[in-house]
């Protein structure tokens, strides 16, 4: 699981910034890669990197402000192009239907493969046995959400020389306890599953927000995250500034991180008034409340290591 | 007069090549820069040049494919948030105006500036003192047009010494005689304003083509052209290719210029299959018919010198 960043600026296009997408790249845990938000030339930022259009399954959406959507219907035109043939389902607010649909029926195109849109609300938007999205409506001038990417946990793996030791052979049983089910053997003993099971692999948790205002449900979303994205459109002391145009500073952003008790906070959407030499200053300001923070950039990759849990 | 390249590659964006748009430099004409088409990160492209968002006056979209129009919302809104504030007008097809309102109104953008859209018909769709612009229905899957813009011949500039020889004073005589006007002065003489005037100035003749496949229309658009700008989005010999996908090979783009009778030939719109060691294979093919012919390349200007025309 890694988390690829292909736009990290805010409102319009610069040379060192483009305007927003983030890939999160799930290709050993479902041979896919789900796309956050898709500013004009996401496709564009695409070509330079090893991500192949036709394995993005879905696209969540943050909100319809342009410099999150305006790459949509280009990238899913060229994926047609290319050949990509497996469904696509867009999550986003409502609008979202219209302007997909307008865009590719105006321009003539005929997409090679299912595209599914669904204009969500709060509460969970995906579900499937190894993973769950949640999304809340943050505070931004238009409806903006941010999403809770949650990675089931999975039982530990099961181990085979005990079982052996207490004379199970393989077969169903093996199954049922992998399942974390205690079963009875023939002769009257009852196993105890977690007996027979390595160490549960705890799921990561990702969470990625869309423009907002510092607010609670930033931090419920975050709540014991992997990894917070969340905006820090202009540095500390600007907060009246981000409050008028509902954004957040570098310091809101690590306010919610450490409330929230995240593991770890990148910041996003910087502001093209913030040159290269003045990066390691947002990073520092909101080091100062949360340390383990960090600056996107474009075609920065961080990566989001499995943590072993606790046996039993 | 200058004509320089966004966009030259055909279909998707590539790396060598971004999809359609190319800017008419107007600059000394009309202080003004004219759009020709506007794919996906048109205005990335121009990120990259010395082309100012707010000096552009009029875009003129050939046809409404994505790799034609992609680019239009968000050059539109990063006008504004730039700080733009004169008119824009958009001419093209039916669809155009719905495409850019839904893109605007969904993402909740509102322009600073008046934007005009005008769907368009073969004709005149533009005229003013200096300059002309007619378009023509190509052949291609859906509409698309052709524009020829024609800088209007300016007379020549006043002799003033020949007039102070005459004994005509500066006054609103002048005014009459650079116009054209033959005037009878007090003593009865009649001065032919010809005879005071230095060589009439011709103006130029630049066409700009869709996507099209080889047509009449093409060739009558293009008449006398000081440039033609042509798609070759097929080599020579795929022919059969491109009549099926509604497009044109080198040699047929030779060919129009050619029969128009144009002074240069610039292929445009260039499949991705041809890397740029092909290139000047492409080149070479229409050369063989229409000596004078370049290939459009991403940033490439070409200037379009004023001809003086014979006096008289
Ligand atoms: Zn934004
Ligand atoms: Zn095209």
């Amino acid at each position: 699981m890694d988390v690829f960043f292909l736009g990290t600026g805010a409102g319009i296009p610069a040379k060192l910034r483009n305007v927003s997408s983030m890939a999160l790249k799930l290709l050993e845990e479902r041979g896919s890669i789900w796309l956050f938000d898709c500013g004009e030339a996401t496709q564009h930022q695409i070509l330079h990197t090893s991500i192949k259009p036709r394995r993005i399954e879905k696209i969540f959406i943050t909100h319809l402000h342009g410099d999150h959507i305006y790459g949509l219907p280009g990238l899913l035109s060229s994926r047609s192009f290319q050949g990509g043939d497996t469904e696509i389902t867009l999550y986003g607010p409502k609008g979202l239907k219209e302007y997909v649909e307008v865009s590719l029926s105006v321009s003539g195109t005929y997409l090679k493969y299912p595209l599914k849109v669904v204009e969500i609300a709060d509460g969970v938007i995906f579900e499937d046995p190894d993973f769950k999205v949640e999304a809340r409506l943050l505070q931004h001038g238009i409806p903006s959400y941010g999403y809770r990417i949650t990675e089931k946990d999975r039982p530990g793996s099961l181990l085979a020389d005990k079982l052996t030791e207490a004379g199970v052979k393989p077969g169903p049983l093996y199954k049922r306890i992998k399942n974390g089910e205690n079963i009875e053997l023939e002769d009257g003993r009852i196993l105890d599953a977690r007996d027979f099971l390595g160490p549960a692999q705890k799921g990561r948790i990702i969470t990625v927000l869309g423009d907002t205002r510092i607010c609670d449900a930033a931090v419920e979303l975050a709540a014991d995250a992997d990894l917070l994205i969340h905006e820090a459109t202009f540095s500390q002391g600007e907060e009246k500034l981000a409050y008028d145009y509902f954004h957040s500073t570098t310091i809101q952003a690590a306010q919610v991180a450490q409330k929230a008790n995240a593991q770890r906070l990148c910041l996003n959407h910087i502001s093209s008034r913030y040159e290269r030499s003045d990066w390691d200053m947002l990073v520092k300001e909101s080091q100062i409340i949360f340390p383990n923070t960090d600056i996107a950039e474009d075609f920065k990759e961080i990566h989001i290591p499995l943590v072993k849990g606790d046996e039993d």
